[in-house]
């Protein structure tokens, strides 16, 4: 199956009001930069970059100026060392000067690289999930770039790690039936009133989830610390809780607030500060202990990860597929999570579409603990075939591909 | 003085061969993203973001989404309290989610804020180094947006630090007389021959330039030593040579490779890896000390420059004002490497032409060291009012604003 151009889609969505807002986004468009892998049969592979609307047209420029060198390849070919051609894309010579790997040009990457796996695993007939779980360790760590890791992962000891988690599948295949939980973060938006959270809460309550996320990051901490004791008074004391500032305080503030808010026992708290802080984040997750911090969503990438893991300062990680370059740099960075013991709970900008199949793998085939997986409905009407929650567990997807396909 | 409108320009200038390569960037087009805010007088603000070509416009399309709040701002209002202005640039809800703070959005804004104080020299008729000495450090530090370095540099601080400054400035105003010392980078391009590096290292020395740069980081470190001795020999044991890999090695390949290096007596090895890795340099630091390490020409933003200082990561600080925000975030971030006691030597994608006045207010206005600064000759031909070395030394430029007006 050959590549034989490609299109890009500028896909824009209507949101509810208040839908999506938190301290930092007051008004966001979830919109996705889209690129399609068109080719010699009727299969086309779709690849997603997540944008809050304005810019998506960079974006889509940018997966245009990337995407060049892939017309013409076979997709198996492609795939087989697909590591070498992303570090082609990832540094190309010019384009990488507006990063590099991150931005606007790191987004289109990432829309490319979806782009080449859900083509592979619609060219095989198979789920992402299965796709990835059907490699040899060898094979799998072809399709990563693991430059600039080469101190704390070398492609031997990624090879290693897999290689060790193959051997003990078996026990972990038992998610292939219960489905992977889910939690609800539509629940909490930050302009929602307060009556509403109540409302939303009780409802994914009804619908079997048991894990919820609240934004905070209010002008007065005093508005978080009502909100965040109403969900808990709502949920009750067995439910899980998150909070998410979404970058909104300094480091002093952060460390000041964090600790008042550990009343309402959180199981975790979201990006309390600059999301490039290294030392911010440790700074706060040493003092909120045993409180935990997440943070990952606006990581661009994996030195960055790096960075974040070798310093302590994250006690889970919120990897993106849709900001970091794509399922291969996904890969490489639950890789190097598993090496440090950090769970890999990612924030879903593709509304857990792709992510489904990727916690999956990590679960089974890296041997990640099974956790939950962040869900957001909003986009749900977009979706050929939008993730299926059941009793608040996503459902293992069974069509071909990454779940990307959008009715455009 | 009002802005009536802004106008954005692609500009990408021919280069000589071999000109401007190094072992990254392999075929650069120096390239001016240009933001031209127009008022109603002749009077225009000219701000600068720099790339290698390939998606210049896609900083100039940003620039225009972002300038578009500028659009009827009074410049001495506007600039009395910048810091806020440039907050709200920089936090534009939507589009902060194609960096944040970094990528093309922040180019932009560079381009932007560099504009304003452009235009704000032109309208008080000074050059920019003049504008920014005669600010009180209430005035100055107004200008600035600190937040994210409250746990390193607060308001209060920062004009603490600039009013100790004050105090002994006139023993620092001879460099008025005297000019700047420059250093020559364009000796030493990577694609360059060995005798074509020889030949121009003896005309920089004709010339008066006792600080040369060579491009390191080929496949075959032989071919970097055989090169670094061939400069060493050329300039003499007297001379201060840099090494710059431009990010080509990984940690462990520069722990190897920096140590050979030594035997040149370097003045300092920059961007020996991945721009991103903080953790990566203190370990290449640490290992190669008495030698020095050099970084920040792609760091993005403010924050990671913090995080570079408080990890000792870095012995020379080379952030640049086409990169970062504009004046107001390089400024930030000369005031938080003073107070880490880092030396401020700004890699130069604006070939000089605003550094020249950064360099002298850093110098007077915040007690920084007077080193030297790059100047790379590439792109003199297209401005109004190039950079005018003489015997090595930068002489103090005299025209009103920020010597970045191009022959349009």
């Amino acid at each position: 199956m050959y590549i034989h151009s490609v299109e890009v889609l500028d896909k824009r969505f209507k949101m509810g009001e208040g839908a999506g807002s938190d301290a930092t986004h007051t008004n966001p468009q979830y919109s996705y930069a889209v690129c399609v892998l068109k080719t010699d049969t009727a299969v086309q592979g779709i690849g997603l970059a997540f944008t809050l609307g304005a810019g998506n047209d960079l974006v889509c420029k940018a997966i245009q100026y990337l995407s060049v060198k892939l017309v013409g390849t076979e997709i198996e070919e492609l795939m087989a060392d697909f590591g070498t051609t992303y570090r082609t894309l990832a540094d190309e010579p010019s384009l990488r000067w507006l990063g590099p790997h991150k931005g606007v040009v790191h987004l289109a990457l990432a829309a490319i690289v979806n782009a080449c796996f859900d083509l592979w695993a619609k060219a095989r007939q198979v789920p992402l999930w299965k796709l990835l779980l059907d490699l040899s360790p060898e094979a799998l760590v072809n399709t990563l770039d693991l430059s600039y890791l080469e101190d704390e992962l070398t492609r031997e000891q990624a090879i290693q790690l897999l290689t060790e988690q193959y051997k003990t599948r078996e026990c972990r295949n038992a998610v292939l039936t219960t489905g992977y939980k889910g939690y609800d973060t539509s629940v909490g938006w930050f302009n929602f009133s307060d009556a509403l959270i109540v409302e939303k809460t009780k409802q994914a309550l009804d619908k079997g989830f048991t894990a919820f996320k609240l934004k905070v990051g209010s002008d007065d901490p005093l508005r978080d610390l009502r909100r965040a004791a109403l969900i808990r008074q709502t949920a009750g004391d067995a439910a899980t809780i998150m909070l998410d500032a979404n970058q909104k305080w300094n480091v002093p503030q952060a460390l000041d607030i964090c600790q008042r808010l550990g009343s309402i026992n959180p199981y975790w708290i979201e990006e309390p500060t600059h999301p490039d802080d290294v030392f911010g984040h440790r700074a706060i997750a040493q003092a909120i202990a045993p409180f935990k911090v997440a943070t990952g969503e606006h990581i661009p990438n994996k030195v960055i990860f790096k960075n974040f893991l070798q310093a302590k300062a994250m006690d889970f990680c919120q990897v993106d597929v849709v900001r970091v370059g794509g399922v291969s740099e996904f890969l490489a960075i639950s890789l190097l999570s598993k090496k440090f013991n950090v769970p890999v709970l990612p924030h879903v900008g593709d509304m857990g579409q792709i992510h489904q199949h990727l916690v999956l793998f990590n679960h089974i085939g890296m041997g990640h603990e099974n956790l939950f997986l962040e869900h957001i409905p909003h986009l749900r009407p977009y979706f050929m075939h939008p993730a299926n929650i059941v009793g608040g567990y996503y459902q293992v997807p069974q069509e071909a591909g990454s779940s990307s396909d959008l009715k455009i």
